[in-house]
């Protein structure tokens, strides 16, 4: 007997039929005796409506209404799911985000947890009563409905995991788990078994979709362990956690493509501390992150910096950047176009020398080139020219045996 | 400048363009100065899909999980009309019924109103803000979200009305007012200007689809002024008050026809007060209401008992009066047809002799007949044969002169 959180995304309860196949994954849990709660997201497709409608409205809604329109998506799949509970003759309540005590600050649409208090779960649970939470929707301290943002519902799963001091947070999805590698792209990825958060973690930030980094992040705060497994079978999925002991042996746990980033230049600028630390923090005041940054000399005592950013943010990163050289009264910025982000990650790198040189073997042995380098203990990550990164990151998968022997 | 609550029903915020359409109404109180208050229901359809939804997951869904299910409708509502008052330069704000202080009783699906805080509406108007408010919701001393049943969203707006002393409340519907007689039948009906809550309390029960009698029964204790007018032109409605003095002169001042009910025949039962008063005990315990009673008697000490039901109760009315047949050890019970229920009401007809003889002269003339008939102080209601109560509804409301003289 163990308790457990399960948090299933919009996919697994697009439609009635769906919530009747969890409820009946629920009760399989709930007949062994096991204490569950159930965190749910809006039936998928249901927060895009509620948005176009808002939009059809106004351009730029108010973010607070925002919050008390989206958070209307969860509440009907938690009253859902609860029926479908009870038609199974399992004993079932819903509670909203304010009554979990799922308590945030007040920046609406994409608020941070403050605490959980977990409202009533425990008391139900004691009851034999199987508790559904709405996910990704909080409460201000006035009473103020809020939404977590995107990612918002994993984030419910893992707090209320804490706070009720869960034995197993389960986060049911449309992949398998986490893999070696986008299993689309290489067909030999394996799935991994065991990960460590700080491996998650890289990948999140690397361009894998699998879960976003604040969940993973508030997880390893709280030592919460999790299951990241799918809604659509059986199999078990991939236990993220403080240490992944299976893991020691292995230098590289997975690599990931991020394609959607765009290679900065800005040229000219004076060569000093101060004109380089001012881009940096104007960029880091507008919430725009830089990957993969190299200064080098220019002519006559100028300096050019190289740096990638998110390709949706690109715009945002040319006015701010762009202001910043006003200022400074000299310098130009612009894209030099799209690049590839390729990532090894893997808590054994840092302990295993030649991991930089197995890296770049790989590449050159596909005919890939990069300039843009950035290493951490557990990750080192390269940009790369997007047309050939699908062949490198099977010859950089192979390279480092990560995958199964049988494609 | 007044403090108005208004209330829109489904129909009238149905879509982004009818919300649209509210928002300029309510633009151009608040330009005028009123302090305004906006009780919105669901949009049309959205409770019946959700109520579909349920139904496809459980043949009789929990009462405490309807209500989380069902009110999500209002919730999209609330924020949908703030975003329109925004985009035309209003500032607005949406409170759910918790957030307003709508208390109630935890009878779920159907829950009753106990108190109305009324929130921080009275603040938020002092700074000039229109606050919208979910209709139909409310919220236990347990933090339980309930509904309040049909007519909720009405009864919202009374008690909210109540609550901050408004000048005025106004419910905006699909019809103009309130007729004379139901304008599709009576083509000469003619729209009241004022009439007294205890006529529209009659009307109400007597088949006027205007409003529900709670609503009504509500305004009349708080003593909330209230108009019924159209969402759909700028014609002024009926106001509904205390004391309706333009009325004085009238003796009738509506009729109504509620075609949907059934004569029930109790035949050989005990001739003595217990048997009757068994009878109508146990129909009052099971919620069920009964009008226009004869009892005569039969042979041999017996007696038979005749009255009328709504159709859609006449199945339990009749397991029910069974029952207390059986204890009695004599008796049956029957259905003897359909009948239709012609009403005329008035507060001026206590005072005014004639009026029986007018109705029955009226009811001569076109041929219908009748034997079930029931008065109050300011009603007379007869029951006839439904085949000709269209005929039977234009003749009464000539006799009394209730139309306009240009039909």
């Amino acid at each position: 007997m163990a308790i457990i959180v399960q948090k299933y995304g919009g996919t697994s309860v697009a439609n009635v039929d769906r919530i009747r196949s969890v409820a009946a994954r629920v009760k399989t849990h709930w007949q062994r005796g096991d204490k569950m709660v159930v965190v749910v997201s809006a039936r998928s497709g249901v927060t895009n409506e509620l948005i176009g409608r808002a939009r059809a409205l106004s351009p730029f809604p108010d973010e607070r209404e925002m919050d008390m329109l989206l958070a209307v998506g969860e509440q009907e799949t938690i009253a859902l799911l609860s029926m479908a509970l009870h038609a199974l003759g399992v004993p079932a309540c819903s509670r909203t985000g304010a009554q979990a005590g799922i308590r945030t600050d007040a920046i609406h649409t994409r608020a941070r947890i403050a605490n959980v208090t977990g409202g009533d779960i425990a008391e139900r649970l004691a009851e034999g009563k199987v508790v559904i939470v709405a996910g990704f929707q909080g409460v201000t301290e006035n009473n103020e409905i809020t939404t977590l943002g995107r990612g918002g519902s994993d984030l419910t799963a893992i707090a209320v995991a804490a706070a009720i001091k869960a034995d197993l947070c389960q986060i049911y999805t449309d992949v398998d788990g986490v893999y070696t590698a986008d299993p689309r792209v290489v067909l030999n990825a394996r799935k991994l078994p065991e990960i460590a958060y700080d491996e998650m973690l890289e990948l999140a930030s690397s361009g894998s979709k699998v879960m976003q980094s604040r969940s993973v992040e508030f997880a390893q705060k709280y030592n919460v362990p999790f299951e990241v497994r799918s809604s659509f079978n059986n199999q078990p999925g991939t236990l993220v956690k403080a240490n992944a002991t299976s893991m020691e042996d292995a230098v590289v746990s997975g690599a990931a493509l991020d394609r959607s980033q765009t290679r900065v230049t800005v040229a000219d600028i004076p060569d000093n501390a101060a004109a380089v630390a001012g881009i940096f923090d104007a960029l880091g005041e507008a919430g725009l992150s830089v990957d993969m940054i190299i200064k080098n000399l220019g002519t006559s005592g100028r300096a050019n910096l190289t740096f990638s950013v998110n390709t949706d943010q690109y715009e945002q990163t040319e006015r701010v950047v762009g202001a910043v050289l006003r200022r400074l009264g000299s310098g130009t910025v612009r894209s030099a176009g799209q690049v590839a982000k390729l990532s090894v990650v893997g808590v054994g790198m840092i302990s295993h020398p030649g991991v930089a040189g197995t890296l770049f073997g790989a590449l050159a042995s596909v005919g890939v080139n990069c300039d843009l380098i950035t290493t951490s203990e557990i990750k080192i990550a390269v940009a790369i020219d997007p047309t050939k990164a699908d062949a490198a990151l099977r010859a950089v998968h192979d390279a480092f045996n990560m995958g199964t022997t049988t494609p």
